[in-house]
């Protein structure tokens, strides 16, 4: 980043705060805060409610709209056992949140023990490992359950290994979340070497898991950026039980109204059915059928994805545009080639008065530091942005307003006002 | 219930053995053993596959095809507000299983505690009220988080309130499963002076709770059976936070398919949401929205209740015909003005050998023992039948078969053969 004087940072300054005085005068109210599609997205899958109709004959067999079947109608157990590359004895389609399983899944944990493993709950001073930045939602799972979270900084191709490997030595060390695939917020791919290193893990606990949250697998923006499938890896060295993988259609149908899936080995998925079968009867049978007849296979999926990605590919670009033209000087991003997020890291310190300056100026972000577990970002210097929502004028105007409100940051701190 | 002498004995099971095997011959392969609608039922509900269809232009705002909304749409929250005659801060409304959130509210008290009190799991020698007969996946559930589970005899208007007011005074004793309108099996609704001992009830436990799963509230089979609104009795005695009120559409539009709600007090439904927000975005709100758009009032639901009280009076009828034509002598039955089963009480010692000389003749039932926690039924007597699903010729047989070796089994005990 730029170093520059004490008098030209007042300068700078006194020229960026006229400019955000005439943004403040738009009264804008813009939010770029969350990850969610914008309404040209959901539009893409409104097909998906003239898939079923009173006139319908066929509803599955045994009837959809009755009780039953636990892990999924089969339709569906098939359709994403085929995109996850698995068999269909380790999935399973559910209701219509991942992280509603992620959830679940870590509080059998704590209850019930992870296959023969003592409940978590009896154990003592819980870890997990959490690759900075991350996913906010992630990390309120496991700090409402306790866990100390431990920051594992990001690098070019996924977590620091290095640290992962030293760190699982600890028995008390329970579980990583990642993102493997266009991470939020950085939208890096996890390298082969990465995902090996993974796969070849040998933790301390026996109940130590992956959370591996493929939430972006096929989320791209233009071409795919692959991923070798930790599943698959792990078999080839006997290790399979330490994956927990986890997709959702929330960001391909509906958010919410999607349906979400589970892979992992036959022997986690035999003995998280146990407590399972008390929890549900199963899932929204209808819902999963209404996804499978829509896209028809996986192909029908990919073509849906294109669509997407031509609506979410110039907000991307308008966004990284913007952030060349106006703060190369003062911030380091990725230009992701997926996902739902672009990273930016400020100068040091600033993180929070940019949000604060945003905000002041009617452009709502997630908040500095939502990134990093505790919402503590040791830096103050990462910033989540949220491009997909907003029309691509809002998105022009808010990250002209973002881009200001950081340098007017920068230049504070350069010329030690603050 | 009829005293018959060894040589009469004899000769009747000789009887009913000629007809037994006349069954056999004819190769049946009925299911009587779940509690599910049949193919009528659910046709019922077809109109709400085109409640939302690609040329909707009103998704609820904002947009319910997007996420948020933890507790449920407003439209629905009213709806069922209405319906539970609570206010609509007293309601949430969720995914598509009411047993879903109970299992989630016991273990949420496990993990954090019920209200501001110690997590349940920090507490010893916990104990659950079970009036029995009762249904299975309750008990199930606090089988799996190891309360231990006392039976409550049911009498004419509900579970014995003598003893329910003498064990609640033990601290470890934490909640009571009820299904107080049209139980599940037996059909009892519980008396007004049942509803108001229970609002009344002051436990040594602050967090003991009476899980108030009304799941048959409507499902009358000709005049409504009225029962007293349990959260509002409560809040005349300022003990609301005593009270969890559930129920769901499984049984009103599809099965697995419909949503669910939860009614407590203002209390209650904020300090739930904290954990809940960690473990959710929100439910599948397009599915509230088309049950909401396919009722649109109480009216409309009370309306298509009646349909579906078209269609399972006649099944109710013929099973209690064949009880009285051919049991009377030999066993106990209520016979019900709503719900879904009818619980039949067989002479003491003959209910597994019922139920296995029916499925010998290819009839399944729910397993004896099945009502009862850990599916121990002390007297090896009660039997639930669920008349809901098979058409009514099927019925007739399986009722036949049922009677048949119910009279084997007497006879056999009374010829002290077994």
């Amino acid at each position: 980043m730029r170093k520059i004087s004490h008098g030209e940072a007042l300068a700078l300054l006194q020229k960026e705060l006229e400019r955000y005085n005439a943004f403040k005068k738009m009264n804008l109210n813009l939010d770029m805060s969350r990850g969610k599609p914008c309404k040209e997205q959901l539009e893409l899958s409104n097909g998906i409610f003239d898939v079923l109709t009173s006139k319908t004959q066929d509803f599955g067999s045994p009837d959809y709209r009755n009780y039953g079947l636990l892990d999924g109608i089969p339709e569906a157990k098939k359709f994403f056992a085929d995109l996850c590359e698995v068999s269909e004895d380790e999935i399973m389609v559910l209701g219509n949140a991942s992280l509603n399983i992620m959830y679940d899944n870590i509080q059998r944990g704590m209850q019930f023990g992870v296959l023969d493993n003592p409940p978590m709950n009896k154990q003592k001073n819980l870890k997990w490992l959490c690759p900075v930045p991350g996913y906010d939602r992630h990390f309120a799972i496991t700090q409402l359950f306790g866990f100390e979270m431990i920051n594992i900084p990001m690098k070019e191709g996924g977590p620091d290994m290095d640290l992962v490997e030293e760190l699982v030595k600890d028995e008390s060390v329970k579980g990583i979340w990642c993102v493997p695939k266009y991470s939020n917020p950085q939208g890096i791919v996890y390298s082969d070497e990465t995902v090996r290193r993974f796969a070849n893990l040998k933790p301390a606990a026996n109940d130590f898991r992956i959370y591996w949250d493929n939430a972006y697998m096929i989320h791209h923006l233009g071409e795919d950026t692959p991923l070798l499938n930790l599943l698959n890896e792990a078999k080839k060295v006997n290790n399979q039980d330490i994956v927990y993988m986890f997709g959702s259609t929330s960001k391909i149908t509906f958010a919410g109204g999607g349906v979400s899936y589970f892979a992992a080995s036959k022997r986690n998925i035999d003995s998280l059915k146990i407590p399972m079968s008390k929890q549900s009867i199963g899932p929204d049978k209808l819902n999963q059928l209404r996804h499978i007849r829509f896209f028809k296979d996986k192909e029908g999926l990919l073509e849906h994805m294109k669509k997407h990605a031509q609506i979410l590919k110039p907000k991307f670009d308008t966004v990284n545009n913007i952030f060349s033209e106006e703060l190369s000087d003062y911030a380091r991003w990725i230009n992701p080639s997926g996902g739902y997020f672009i990273s930016c890291d400020l100068s040091e310190g600033t993180a929070k008065r940019t949000i604060e300056l945003a905000n002041q100026a009617g452009v709502k972000f997630t908040p500095a530091g939502a990134t990093f577990p505790y919402g503590l970002d040791p830096k103050d210097s990462n910033i989540r942005v949220a491009p997909t929502m907003p029309p691509i004028s809002e998105l022009e105007t808010a990250m002209r307003v973002f881009a200001c409100s950081a340098k007017i940051a920068y230049f504070e701190k350069a010329a030690s006002l603050i």
